[in-house]
């Protein structure tokens, strides 16, 4: 039995949120549970200088923790002077997912930068993340649609959504909360595309390895979450 | 005429919702308008290395700005390796106005750190933030009550809450929001008590001088002002 | 009875000398008793990247401390690799009082820098600055002005200058030197012009809050302190 | 056709020499064809403070590239101030990789760090890294072991090695070196233990998505190459 | 001919005064022409965390210049957020320098650190701070001294000062000012003790590289001028 | 009687190994005995700013230490933060150094980077660092020349190298290793170029000064001993 309750391949309840934000372009409060991230999607006229001039834009993110989002109140890291390897990695790993869904051509010499910023913490904050920062991006994308600043129809690729899921007292489950987190023997993390396509695959042993086998069933239940939170976007944006 | 249409002695709608936080030991979210900021207590068995020994506490804030809650993304100051002058600026502001309604010797060997994090701006981020950190500060103080870690009944002395004022177009106004923020001849921020001391002026030219009439008026209004979110102070914890 | 033995409305000895440094274009050394501020206006041929092309100038300051300015050393802050949250409050206040009595469109495309480096501290160091770095700016005026790089009379609409107060054992008293600051009730610094126009106001209640009554008084004492700092101003550049 | 001629699933060359620094406890100079990574282990008698005094020891890697490493000359991290976010992420996946095969409490209350830095890169440094980190590290526990400084034989449960696989001109291949990473399409990396356990899984599309298919191709091939490397190693402490 | 008239073997004028800082332990104001230092010696009482419990003291020293100091404004370091590797080298030197002529067992466990602030700049601050430093540092030991923190007569084992010496269009010459150091073919610095014991030697060729009988030519006039610092330091102090 | 067993003006064995990088324009791994440095030349077509557009080149140089290069792990700077005083003030040498014998106008407006990290260490690292980039950067011109990047004959205008010499146990010895280093009396570097100039000489006492006739000898030593290398350096390049 899980802490939560769930069964093993049941997902936190999960709210999209949008149009939270009275000046960014576009914007997602996610929460997947007690996990809740406010994303914002901030379109910039200026690309990276290595991509000057080349009719190409660029989307890039960044993630943030609010320092009691957490259980014990952690170092502001704007105090600290410098993020941690923790976020650096996560923000990398955001921005690269996006990328993967975006047609940078079509997007013209715009970047767009997505602030995912973690208001309460309770495990997954990565992947709702991602799966919020997804609907910030459309909401910027359609207003600059709105505007005549993009023309062709498909900037958007696909939905792209992320989930964990780990070995928990031996078994596979979806979704691991803190509590879950903590404890499991392996945690996984899968990003893919709403056809199906993986676009990321994280997968660590805590305690012991893990065989191929349970790694398989833990893209099983990814499969089937993400099919979920993709269903969740497309609702989110009628 | 206000550009918020409102009378010159007018507070934009002020809201102040406690418990918003899963983990922190008080918290309030506090709207002024569509400035909104999340201010959370955390209590933490350590004080500063100077007053450790003393029997004494301590209460600290820190200030931030999620990126994208101006009108322009500024840079995550986390990622910019330092919190900006404003910013330090600010957070003391906060800290120095809780402190002088603690009684810290009744507080006990303990800090309580007070986080100020705006999640979207629109003029008055610090005023907002000292009266909706009092709210958090007070339940943090209460949790430590129902656990029997404060003996006595008057850790906090008094309500604390903060208004700015400004003159715009020539004539003085309460509570200036962006737009008149921007454009405002002088801009003045007050500190008060519930019982109607000063504990904190900041008054600004940013056009001409103003003189020693038109600075009363200001505190006149503050006066009305501080009164009113004192009250809503009260409303909010009964 | 005051620790200095000065009267409640009575100034240090206060002294500005021109001309200390042979580099730059405007140089003072102010003291005001025991504390000692050296002040160097530098003009500088570019402007802030934001401020290009618009025919306008800029005035900009930075303030230090000599590790051993104080009773006790210091740590170095180009050693601690930041300028601490004080520092950073002193030297925007510095430049805000400044650009209060310049006509940056009369400066023209230029920028000043004003240094304020205390060399001895003993209480009011941002106060003495201020006073300081008006006469070691009025000199880099005039040395651009003797070279016909600025055309209008007006470059300097007025004298700026500052003082602080505060209320010692009960008494409101003018120019608090470092035994009284440290012991008084309240802390407040005035900044006002040569016509008594308030270009800054802070005060702070260092104990109990204090009363309007006491900040009119804080104020009165603050008007007549800053007209014998202009007046000593005026006699430095007869 | 690779650029290196290689067949699917062959290796580069790969060579461990021991025993290359004259200070190290242990020490291993890996290479995988034109990458080559030295490996050091440094015993250490402190432990990180959150683990004082609980008996256990402490596994730990820092991760570095030599300025021209590479192709084009890179920023030497120490001069520009801080690690990069690509750094700090192989540095943690080393050490989470090292401290899945080592039994912390037999190793007792000592710190052993483990040094990867890159003389020469052409592609696959962080899986170069981890498998002569091993190595290093053996060497180190066998020093500690010669001084009885660890009592139990198993302080290494297993070897660990780790090899990167990818889709290259739409062929699963093993072993990517520079040419093929900076085209492939998909571009894994895999830490596997002696006994076949994985440890750590990194998948990730460069270009299209990939599929679950693709993937257990990728990982076939992993296991192979590991097997050969965790042969190599055998055979290198023979 | 130099350009400042002086023969080729006559020092600057040079002053130096004593007593200059309220609140330091000792001070000296060293003037060599027109580079002006303030040199500060503050004791305290913890040494270096490498020395406690040793019974044995620490000299340390730090340098600074203003950022007007010299002919154009320098970036303040403390605001660039680091020392440059040009003052680094310098407060190395300064306290390695002053190490030399100090019985660190006979100082006992204090710390004594002297700060080198230039206030104006023409050449050899360096070998005025060192200059400049041993009278600071000398009073602070007499103000331990007089308070019988020190035992021993011999804390202080020698004088130390120093002095630069260059070839000047083809000419060996003594103490060389800013507009000479900036075209000499050959620059050196040389510090040595009241008894003629050479300390340290630093010579640089700028231009061509220098012979052996340079060398020695410059050498001599380091020793002439050395013995002349150390006669108005003996002076200084009578 | 040395530690190393030498005659008082024998150097260790010296090696310098050409093209040991694949990727550098030139590259040396140059070895004093136990002492290993890897110099590799990078050259890149752009000037620091300063130099823009005057038809002349540039040569600087970076030095670093593996932290495990030392019989105690060091903390890696890129981790620190930033370079020490003592990285700073070397890699400054270096580059004054290299310099010395260019001719940058012959060079034209390219920057060639040097550098010169320490794989192992046992004294006399910065000796062998310039010893070694001589060759580093020879190698980087002729590859410039075979591409008709430079035209003159003479960008190099001369050899240059480097050693230590030391006063041990009383006598003058040239090539001090770390054991004969750590304990020295007297410690000097000398930097001479192939025909005999000198271009820079430093000399620190570490003990009790030294004297005139003493530097004489260490001089005379470290001539014989920069022949010797020079003449290594030509038979490297034949």
């Amino acid at each position: 039995m899980r802490p939560s309750k769930r069964a093993v391949d049941e997902l936190r309840p999960v709210t999209l949120e949008r149009g939270v934000s009275k000046h960014a372009e576009g914007s997602c409060l996610v929460k997947f549970g007690d996990t809740h991230v406010l994303c914002t999607a901030s379109l910039e006229e200026r690309v990276p200088p290595w991509l000057r001039g080349q009719q190409r834009g660029w989307v890039t993110a960044e993630y943030g923790m609010l320092p009691r989002a957490t259980g014990d109140r952690m170092r502001r890291e704007a105090s600290a002077g410098k993020q941690s390897g923790r976020t650096q990695e996560i923000q990398r790993l955001i921005g690269r997912s996006l990328r993967a869904v975006v047609d940078l051509e079509a997007l013209g010499e715009y970047q767009i930068s997505v602030d995912c910023d973690v208001i309460q913490a309770d495990g997954g904050t990565r992947t709702a993340a991602i799966t919020g920062a997804w609907v910030a991006l459309r909401d910027c994308v359609e207003w600059m649609r709105a505007r005549d600043m993009v023309k062709k129809q498909d900037v958007l690729k696909d939905h792209i959504a992320a989930i964990s899921c780990g070995i928990y007292s031996g078994t596979p489950v979806l979704d691991l909360d803190y509590a879950e987190d903590s404890t499991a023997e392996t945690d996984a993390n899968f990003v893919m595309t709403g056809s199906g396509g993986i676009v990321e695959i994280q997968g660590t042993a805590e305690g012991a390895p893990f065989s191929e086998e349970e790694f398989g069933q833990l893209l099983g239940l990814a499969k089937t979450g993400i099919g979920r939170l993709v269903d969740l976007q497309k609702m989110s944006i009628l």
